[in-house]
């Protein structure tokens, strides 16, 4: 409630304000809804709209006023034998008195509409349940993703998509046909085997950034640690200064590039390791090991996880100059200066340097950002599969090379230069640099011609150990008889 | 023309280029199209593309050379017999002599295409109207969103949605499969009664943004005003400096922050009030008043055009220091330094101030773009309900959190500093956390265990004053028989 | 395999984790494949999910143990026998065998899915090739546009459209009723003469971002030189003093914004010069040239590469207080002040000028990404061609006119200011306003009463030349009949 936004206003306002007073005389399809409670009624109700006529099943047909007008209430054994499709808008824990409707409901389409509370709160599927109990009857798992409050308001923002699963496909289309009338977009899962997950699929909390956002969280704290001994725990040791501000804006903005790089890095490192694997296997038909198989799957939150890092460098790092400590260094320097009458004279070498550093910096940056882009489900839908390679590999590798670039450039004298190097412990952009560069130097020995050509014919079919050598050389996996 | 961009080039191309010379022999659905206009070819063009037979009735079918390759020409009343679905590309005023063709059109399908020229220009829609004409045909509305342009470049950018309404199900099927044939994506909007809306939907200017949009701009103005007042004028009256040049880049950079603090705040207000009627009222089901509903409605325009004035506020922040007036405040502190022999010392006390305040605001920013980005159609799209809910109820709260204790710290002292309080008055920013601040109290209570537990009965249907207490616990509102 | 991410994690996992050890014993439809390469078996494994039965059509039919579980090897000419519908997943170079099958194959449908190795490798696509050699089928081109990997991973993230073409309509709609089912969205082409596009697709690379790409490098480049040459050479030759660092930063955020300006006012110029010839003609009947077209058409991309530009300008303006120079140039001039004795007193004029280039920059970079926003695929899609307009043209050309006065507010003097000439040179900037300040003064005359009341004419069909009159006024190209 606190939530939720509103969807195309044409829908909103059309499934909200029409009154539904004159319905046509003529004969549409009919459907029939067990279950008077909030999702049955807003089902209902949007599925007169859209035309169809409405019979609801109830254990006490006689509180009808409830029920939306133009639609019927009956029993649940006289509104059963009223339509071929039957929702089921009822809880689990009720479907028991289905069993003993069978007769009723054989041959009928039971569209099974349940939620659970928990992950794997039964052992089986309440749709494979339900088709337990009622053999005579086709399940279809389907509308458990779209919420009551959603229907009714016409807000479908979070839940266009209705997952539908099923044994048999004429029953699947028929489910599919309405979910498509309904102004929802049917996904076919397969068979009623994949109820299971169907149901999880609601409950389930941005799953595939389970992993990305792990490691993040942990690298991020390794590094701030870090960098609060190396700098702020070490200056009040040795010297006394309180530098705790630092804590603030200073150490995050060495935290996010760091952790930034680094995750994108790991982006590109699962693909050379699978190039490895493939290398040392002399075969692509042999299965990956489960954790990169993992790995390879959430690439793309991986690096909009380094993205969202690498925005947040770049705002720490141009609110730099607004901060207090930066003025009054600055102001410092100046009367400095005029105080030791020693005026620093301008150092070309100096200004290349900063200027070196903040440039690939910044490109990286766009680059970054053009990725995230084109990650977009709507802009890459729109790209073919030379595209996205394209983007996603040739742009990646260049924002990779550009922002190890932009970290050497920055380090620049400071990693051989001693002040640095507090309790013998590295500067942390030191140790940042160790995954990219062996991405690179990586990548840059299997792009070399020799390692190159054995990589892309296995990956066009040929196997080192395979006793009758079958090559299939396509460029999308297209094959020989 | 000054405008339109191309669409997926697959299409743009396919639709624009390839000749129709050689039509197969086989027989192709026949469709029939009434007028030669623009739309009329445009339509039969893209038809041809696709697969069907186009015949065109005209009050003039001699000038055949006019239609699209491929095509015929007849006569209203020959025409109308050749085909089962005809398309009416003709304007409303000209429908009158649909009536003496009655006979032709008995149980044909009649599509109205027809747009309007203004908002509810006609008591009854043209769809309605044409029924009325045409009592023995079925009419179905359709395609009235789509231009004869983007028809014939294939550049369906802005209008790849085809509402679709009509009182029988089975003609709106046929007109629906043509849509998706035609590579457009249909909308049932249901009945003919929804024809009116659907009319107007193409007049429509971002009807759901006016609100929004309205209260930001009376907010922007009235706070620029004070600003305006207690800044340069209060200035230019007590010390006669000339200020206003600060009315391009200082003023509306506290104008910025404050009007979207304001309306970040009132997007969660919606909510919060909506809570306090369901407890008030011990129940779910009464309907909320019609102005809390119209709030609910446009809060996700209302959180964007925060939005847009968070980021307004960002990039006038990152400016400051490339300002003249910044420039010279900076260089002029240290001159008078030197001249008054005085220098400042460090104060780690100011640094923790400025560092903790552009922190937060950083991160609240980097939350705002999250939840922009959440919002975008194809994003939202993909996210379940639970995920949707926890983007736009979790993370909009720490947005909120974040953003006011951004102004909170930099507030600091001056919330008791008198010099700040001018003829007065408070400065601005100190206005401005009023309802945030609300907001966060009122929900810190609503969350409070005893609070939350009886809101949560109230959701899932339990009502105060029933007799007969009917529970449906349940996660998605999903309810028991 | 070095990128590729993954999809709605939903598809994903059921297509890859669910074993699919019990089949149903109703009757599914049945499908063939011909092929047992990588592509073969991912199309047939996804189908067997999908609820359709499998058979592979194979020159060896032995090697059984290959295919997916649930799915039969047979011969050719035996698999052909069970399925109206037979998938060719098979290379052109080995389709002659099919001729041989040419009685088995009479009246079913085959669908080709093959790519080539090369844009127009072949005279005619692979797709009539096979209709040729099968006359007595109906050919199908389908799924060339999804690769293998896709199809069993579940990652479709760039391949959810499937391209569908043929002669025959019902083919083609049983295809198409496949490619939903597999939760693929088909976008229906035409006739087979499509085919070679279809085939040409998948191995383009951004074909529409071309012409903008080119533009704009060589803009880039010309102006680049051109600013070395002013100022960098100049320096060097006249004072000796190295100026060399500025390529890095100070050079290119000369060269964004102007290559942004241009690019954007180049957007405008064609619907310009479109109004122009339709003026000059008096008619909108009559096509444009091709390279008019060909403008018009490529106008988004164009748009979004200056926003690119724009982008980086942003961020290197940004950084300027970070930059050494800067730094040591702010600290040199407090102290040559101090020597001098001379303290610059606060110029309120050059305070208005400062803050009065940087309001316009922003504000215009604001609607800049708006625009940006509102050509995303998602957002455009849900916004009616009024909305459409209004943002592309009304926001357009107010993001024009804030640019070009950015631009001009920031030459301020200097358009006459003698030292700013070198080698009687005009600075870059002032080179960058031509066009931009002739798009906004024919824009200008275009919408002078008199003028606009001639284009609207001519826009609603109004011809000068014609002699009979016809008028077809009408928002959307509807027309009379």
């Amino acid at each position: 409630m606190e939530d939720g936004s509103a969807g195309p206003r044409m829908e909103t306002n059309s499934t909200y304000n029409i009154p539904l007073v004159q319905r046509s005389s003529r004969e549409n399809e009919m459907v029939c809804i067990f279950g008077t409670g909030d999702f049955g009624k807003a089902l209902g109700s949007k599925m007169l709209q859209c035309g169809y006529d409405v019979v609801f099943g109830s254990r006490s047909p006689n509180n009808a006023n409830l029920v939306p007008k133009g639609s019927e209430v009956l029993s649940h054994h006289e509104a059963a034998q009223r339509s071929k499709i039957i929702f089921l808008a009822i809880q689990r824990d009720h479907y028991s008195f289905l069993s003993r409707l069978a007769h009723a409901l054989q041959g009928k389409i039971l569209v099974d509409v349940s939620n659970n509370l928990k992950l794997n709160q039964y052992p089986e599927s309440n749709a494979e349940y339900l088709a337990q109990l009622v053999p005579g009857a086709e399940v279809v798992k389907a509308f458990n993703t779209v919420s009551a409050w959603a229907l009714q308001s016409g807000t479908l923002d979070a839940s266009r998509q209705v997952f539908v699963c099923g044994h048999d496909s004429k029953s699947k289309q028929m489910v599919m046909e309405i979910v498509r009338t309904l102004g929802l977009t049917p996904l076919d899962q397969g068979s009623l085997m994949a109820a299971k997950e169907v149901e999880n699929y609601p409950l389930q909390l941005f799953p595939m950034w389970k992993i990305p956002m792990y490691i993040s969280s942990v690298l991020a704290a390794v590094i701030f640690l870090y960098c609060v001994v190396t700098e702020v725990i070490y200056s009040y040791v040795t010297t006394g200064e309180d530098y705790t501000y630092a804590i603030m804006i200073a150490i995050p903005n060495r935290v996010f590039p760091i952790v930034s790089l680094i995750l994108l890095a790991l982006v590109y490192l699962a693909g050379i390791i699978a190039a490895i694997i493939q290398l040392y296997r002399g075969t692509k038909y042999s299965r990956f090991p489960d954790w990169l198989d993992k790995w390879m799957l959430c690439r793309k939150q991986l690096g909009l996880v380094a993205l969202g890092y690498a925005f947040l460098h770049v705002i720490y790092t141009l609110v730099i100059p607004i901060r207090y400590y930066v003025r009054w260094w600055m102001n410092n320097w100046a009367i400095t200066q005029i105080k030791n009458n020693a005026t620093a004279p301008f150092d070309p070498n100096y200004a290349w340097r900063s200027d070196a550093y903040l440039a690939p910096g910044i490109l990286g940056f766009f680059f970054y950002v053009l990725l995230g882009i084109t990650s977009l489900p709507s802009v890459s839908n729109i790209v073919n599969w030379r595209e996205f390679r394209f983007v996603q590999s040739k742009l990646g590798y260049l924002t990779l090379i550009l922002c190890t670039g932009h970290t050497l450039v920055y380090g620049w004298d400071r990693f051989i230069y001693g002040p640095f190097y507090r309790w013998h412990l590295p500067p942390a952009f030191v140790l940042s640099l160790i995954i990219p560069c062996a991405v690179l130097s990586l990548k840059f020995i299997l792009i070399a011609p020799c390692v190159d050509r054995i990589i892309t014919q296995i990956r066009q079919g040929w196997e080192r150990n395979s006793k009758n050598p079958k090559k299939d050389i396509s460029e999308n996996g297209k094959t020989t008889v």
